[in-house]
């Protein structure tokens, strides 16, 4: 995005701009944080870290992989691109502090979806607490985002290899309802009910407890992981750290009525493989559906727990999940777009 | 990149290995530093910020834009990409402590390419002193890297905005030699003579002095950058930043014999729109080459300094960037590829 171009307005193509124009109009939208002590405009920033450690997590959002721009709004991708990153500090028990974004993007780009896009990593970043603090563009065949976020510990770092026999598995966050936003945009409907139409939001722009991850830490969690690829695939990289079994069970998993709304909207091929009628389907994208990036984290057995922490299920002995006992048929995991 | 292939060997393409074999490959030539106190493998890393705060920047580099797949190896690559991330915390006097690493890369790339690139990754942080510490990868159609690097400052940091009257400006690394190798490479020539072959190699694997950065800030630097898109371009950032005119006296900037050797040896309408011969095509090289990473620093006057910063100009009241008293003519800056 090399070049000279004036900063006028919104109009034209990130190519118009250039790539300092694009710097500059990013940059008006990126706010510093509260621990930002050098913000964007240098070689590089400087960030308070007050616990006298970083915790640090990167995460690519990739157009026709992880998002499409006719099903989400350029704010929308940034809510999402910056969720993605957020919700691996909180998942270390960590408070967010700032992200860095790398944006690559194609020369006929509107510059207003630039600036939108900017708009919505800032709001998510801020509604975490992090500043964004450094940046980089560049040019691509199609939007590459990726995002660093970092933050700070007032605990140990919460890790997936502490989970043990006869601890509580509890969820903070939303579980299975990008996965139903999803399938009833894939299913091509016409504008959803009321319903349903907070699924597809839920989809397109995350909105993970970010608060509860230092919660969790604070409460003595033994291990703790952000639901990006599924709960059940999750909770395997628990697991399998930890050298437990998870079991989750499936009555205590709250399946909402929106969820079930949506999966009976849908025909029963959509969504899920596994799915013969529309309670599985809601229960599917709960126990498989990634992105909402909700927290689930393992606790000694008698932590008294917050409301928001919901008690699914518990750790045992052995190796790998289980749902009431059983392995769960069909893939554990989120697959993106086919 | 998701699957569960197997990880036989480096036979193969990425999408063989599938993203968590891919991942594992990886990660198994990602060393940690001595900062690392949790490294690869959680939703995040943790590294040590002894001073209390984090120095942190984002770089990408991109295939057909910042390098070729036909002219660099892919540990190359690697090198390259980290040493743009790691000179970046150099430039404000910190030391290097970790690096993130994002890919996304064709299903088809070999996997063998993969591997090397994360050599270079690794070895080119080796030598700044940082870990790897964390990382992503996803599928696009070209290879994109994007590399946050994160470190630790024993001096307030050193921006590009605190030049004042009568400072000298001084560098620290090399110039020019990257711009040159990259010319030899365009003008396709044969084998080049050993004299001239560094300067590709310059090209392919720049070489930053980090510990330079560092070096500077205890020796009270007022300002710093590194040189990435060529000295002049970079040199009116510290200008612009700190409200001063920055004066390079060309007599004092070391042309070496490799340069003019490969001047002489390229057509005159090679490399540079202002060359008229070999000389001035050396020194524009020099003056406006970029990705050598050098680092040139601005300190007060009569600061004694060790030898491998070289006194090249002085800082005046004023704006912009001289060359011996007059403005430079042709482009400041670094083109990269057409």
């Amino acid at each position: 995005m090399r070049g000279g171009g004036e900063i006028a307005d919104d109009e034209g193509s990130v190519a118009d701009l250039g790539e300092f124009g694009v710097i500059a109009a990013l940059r008006a939208r990126m706010p510093p944080g509260p621990l930002t002590l050098v913000g964007i405009g240098d070689d590089a920033a400087v960030v308070g870290a007050p616990s006298g450690s970083v915790v640090a997590a990167v995460d690519q959002l990739i157009e026709g992989r992880h998002f499409r721009r006719d099903w989400s709004a350029a704010y929308d991708v940034g809510v999402k691109a910056a969720a993605r990153s957020l919700a691996d500090i909180a998942a270390m028990g960590a408070v967010n502090t700032a992200l860095l974004v790398a944006l690559a993007a194609p020369g006929t780009l509107p510059a207003r979806w630039a600036t939108d896009l900017a708009d919505g990593l800032a709001a998510e970043a801020a509604r975490a607490g992090a500043g964004i603090v450094g940046g980089d563009t560049a040019r691509a065949d199609l939007v590459i985002l990726s995002v660093t976020a970092l933050g700070d510990l007032a605990t140990p770092p919460v890790l997936r290899s502490g989970a043990r026999p006869g601890d509580l598995v509890a969820v903070a966050g939303e579980l299975g309802r990008s996965a139903a936003g999803l399938a009833l945009l894939q299913a091509g409907t016409a504008v959803p009910v009321a319903a349903v139409a907070a699924l597809v939001t839920a989809h397109q722009r995350p909105a993970p407890p970010y608060d509860a991850g230092p919660e969790a830490a604070l409460l003595g969690a033994t291990a703790m992981i952000d639901v990006s690829d599924g709960l059940l695939a999750d909770l395997g990289h628990v697991a399998a750290a930890s050298g437990v079994l998870v079991d989750v069970q499936s009555s205590r998993l709250a399946v909402g009525s929106a969820l079930r709304a949506a999966a009976a909207s849908l025909p029963a091929s959509s969504g899920t493989e596994a799915a013969d009628s529309a309670t599985p389907m809601a229960l599917e994208w709960v126990l498989t559906g990634g992105e909402d990036h909700a927290l689930v984290a393992t606790f000694p057995p008698g932590t008294p727990l917050p409301a928001r922490w919901r008690v699914i299920g518990e750790v045992r002995e052995g190796a790998g999940v289980t749902v009431d006992g059983a392995r769960h048929k069909g893939p554990a995991g989120w697959r993106h777009f086919p």
